[in-house]
C-alpha cells in the first residue's frame, strides 16, 4: 500500500494518454508513496473514469487552478499544454515532471535519465516548498544513451551515427489503433485508413512524420543531437541521427555506430554493459539471438546485442551495436516516474 | 514480340522461385529477345507449368545436361546449386548470370550493377561461344550503391555507415507468406507460426538472419563491405553495415551515412542524383514526404531522399541520405536482366 498521509500529493496531468496510463500503471507497480492523486485531462476527457491502486478516480479538467497542494505533477501532453500550465504550476512550488519536448532545451530546465546523469538533479526535493521544471528526455534520446553511456564514460564518444526504427505508439494510443486498422485493411485487400499518419504505415515504414528543421534534420533526429549533448553536458559530442517509423507496436530499435576518443575493444564494452544498470545484453552469435522489440515491450529495461568492433574503423576506436527499448516505458512513463522517486 | 530465330537461347534456372518468377516478368516487360527458353528447376517443381510471354511451359528438372546449347543462363537458387551447376553450364559454353552469393567475390567473375560499373563487363558478350560466370550482387549492396556511387564518382567516399530496414522477401516467396500468416495470426491474439523465421516476425524486426561471421558481423552485412570494394574496384573505402529485417513485403529501406574524401554540398548531391540512371529523388521536406518502401515496390527504379548535409562532420564532407528499392526487382531479377542486355 502506498497511499500514506506524509507523502507527496500527486498530479498526472494527459492521465487518459498513452504514456498518461502506463505513469499509473509504473506508479503502482513500484509502489510509489503518495496521500493523494489529481487525475487531469483536457476538457474532451473530463468526466472519465481511471483506476489506479485498487480505487475509481474521475478525471478532472486540466486548469490553472488544478495543483493547489500538488507537490509533484507528471505532465505528458502536447508541448503547447505544458507550456501553458507546467511553469505556472512551478511557480506556485509543483515539481513538474514534463514529457514533452517543451523545456528540454532550456537553460537551466534539468534533462534527465536517472541512471546517466542523476547529478543533473541536485537540490531539487519535495518538501523544500520550491517548485521546478525537470523534463523528460525524447525516447530515442533515453533508450539510445542508456547503453551508450557506460561505453562513453569510458571510451569518450566522439562521433554516434544513428539509425532508429520507431515504433506507432510514440504517435499515442490512436497511432497504434490506426496500425492495427491498417494491417486489417490492407490484409482484406482494402485501401488503409490514414487519419494520424498521411500514408500507409502496415506493411511499409517511412521517414519520422515530426517537422523538417532547417537544415534538413526532423526534430525527432535533432532532439537526439541536442539532448544529447546537454545529458551528457558535452559540447563537443558529434551525432548524427536518422528516425523512421516502422510497424511495430511499442518499442523503439535502434542501430547505433560509435567513434571513440580512446581504444575500447568488444569484451570490455561487453563487460561494462553487464554492469549498466537498467540495461542487459542479448548477443547470442551462435544461434542468432539479438534483442527485438518484442523482446523488451512492456519491459522495464533497455537490450543490447550485436556488439562489435568497427570493421570501418582502425583498432578498437569504433563499436557497432543495437538497442531495444519499450518506449512508452523507459522511453517516458518509467524514466519520468524514476525521476519523481529521486524527489523523495 | 522477343520471340526470334536469331536471338539468344535462354535458361531461367530456379523458375518457380519469388525471383525466378521476376525473371520472367522482367524478361516480358523488356522485350529481351530470344530464340528459346527452358525452364529450370529443382525435382520437386519439375512437371509444374509456367506462363512466360504468352504461352506456356513446362518446368524441367535442373540437370548436367539442362545447359547443352544454351546461351544465357539466369541463375536464381542457393548458392549450393550455383555451384554445382554454374560453373559447369559456364565451360560448356553458356553465359551464366548468377543471382546467388557463390561466385560474387571470386577472382576473375565479374560483379556487375550496369549503370555503376559496366567496365566490369568487358569482353563477355553471347555469340563468341564462350561461356562465363557472372555475379549479381547482393539485393542491399545494388539498392545503396544506385544511389551512393554518383556521390562517389564525384567527392570519394571514404566511410559509409549503412543500417538496413529488409523486406520479406529477399527469404523467398515463403518468408512473404509467412509475414502475411503470422499477422493474420497475432490480429486474431493467436500464436504465431514461425516455419521460415525462428521467430515472430510481424509486428516486430530482428537482426538480418544470415549467419554470423566470425567478426561479429552477419554476412549480410559483410556483403555490403566487400562487394561495394569489388563494385568500385576501390580497396581502401571503409564500409560498416546492420542487416534488420523489418515487417516489409518487397522493398528494402536503407539508411546511408557517408563520409567523403572531397567536398559535396547538398545542393550537388541533388543534382548528382537527378542525372543517375535508375534513379530518382523523393525529397519534399515541406510535406513530409520522402521515399518508402510501398513507393518502389513493383518499380525498377531506386528512391532517395532525406539528402541533407551530416551535422556531425564539419563543411560539407558528409551526407546523409535514405534509400529505397524493390529487393525483388531492381535487387535481384532487373538487375541480372541489364546484365544480360549487355551480353548482347
Amino acid at each position: 500500500m502506498s497511499l500514506q498521509e506524509s507523502a507527496p500529493s500527486l498530479a498526472v496531468v494527459g492521465v487518459t494518454g498513452a504514456v498518461g496510463q502506463e505513469f499509473l500503471s509504473v506508479l503502482s507497480d513500484r509502489d510509489f508513496p503518495y496521500s493523494s492523486v489529481k487525475m487531469l485531462a483536457s476538457k474532451r476527457s473530463a468526466g472519465k473514469r481511471v483506476a489506479f491502486d485498487g480505487r475509481e478516480y474521475t478525471v478532472e479538467e486540466l486548469t490553472a487552478d488544478s495543483f493547489e497542494g500538488v507537490d509533484i505533477a507528471l505532465f505528458s501532453t502536447g508541448g503547447s499544454i505544458s507550456k501553458e500550465f507546467g511553469p505556472r504550476a512551478a511557480e506556485r512550488g509543483t515539481i513538474v515532471v514534463d514529457n514533452s519536448s517543451a523545456f528540454r532545451m532550456v537553460d537551466g530546465v534539468s534533462l534527465v535519465i536517472p541512471e546517466v546523469n542523476p547529478e543533473a538533479m541536485k537540490g531539487i526535493k519535495v518538501g523544500t516548498g520550491k517548485g521546478a521544471l525537470i523534463a523528460n528526455p525524447n525516447c530515442s534520446t533515453i533508450i539510445c544513451l542508456m547503453a551508450v553511456t557506460p561505453l562513453h564514460h569510458h571510451a569518450k564518444v566522439k562521433r554516434m551515427v544513428v539509425s532508429t526504427y520507431q515504433a506507432a505508439s510514440g504517435a499515442g494510443a490512436a497511432a497504434m489503433e490506426e496500425l492495427v486498422q491498417q494491417t486489417r485493411e490492407v490484409l482484406a485487400g482494402k485501401p488503409p485508413t490514414c487519419n494520424i499518419f498521411s500514408q500507409q504505415y502496415a506493411f511499409n515504414l517511412f521517414s519520422h512524420n515530426a517537422p523538417i528543421t532547417e537544415n534538413g534534420y526532423n526534430e525527432e533526429e535533432m532532439k537526439l543531437v541536442k539532448e544529447t549533448r546537454k545529458i551528457w553536458n558535452d559540447t563537443e559530442v558529434k551525432v548524427t541521427a536518422t528516425c523512421i517509423r516502422v510497424p511495430v507496436m511499442r518499442a523503439h530499435a535502434e542501430s547505433v555506430n560509435l567513434q571513440f576518443e580512446n581504444p575500447l575493444d568488444e569484451n570490455t564494452a561487453r563487460e561494462l554493459l553487464r554492469k549498466a544498470p537498467g540495461v542487459y545484453i542479448i548477443d547470442d552469435r551462435a544461434s542468432n539471438t539479438f534483442p527485438t522489440p518484442l523482446d523488451v515491450s512492456n519491459k522495464d529495461d533497455v537490450a543490447v546485442g550485436r556488439i562489435r568492433r568497427d570493421v570501418s574503423q582502425d583498432g578498437n576506436f569504433g563499436l557497432d551495436i543495437f538497442v531495444c527499448g519499450d518506449q512508452i516505458r523507459k522511453g517516458a512513463a518509467l524514466n519520468a516516474v524514476q525521476i519523481t522517486e529521486m524527489l523523495l
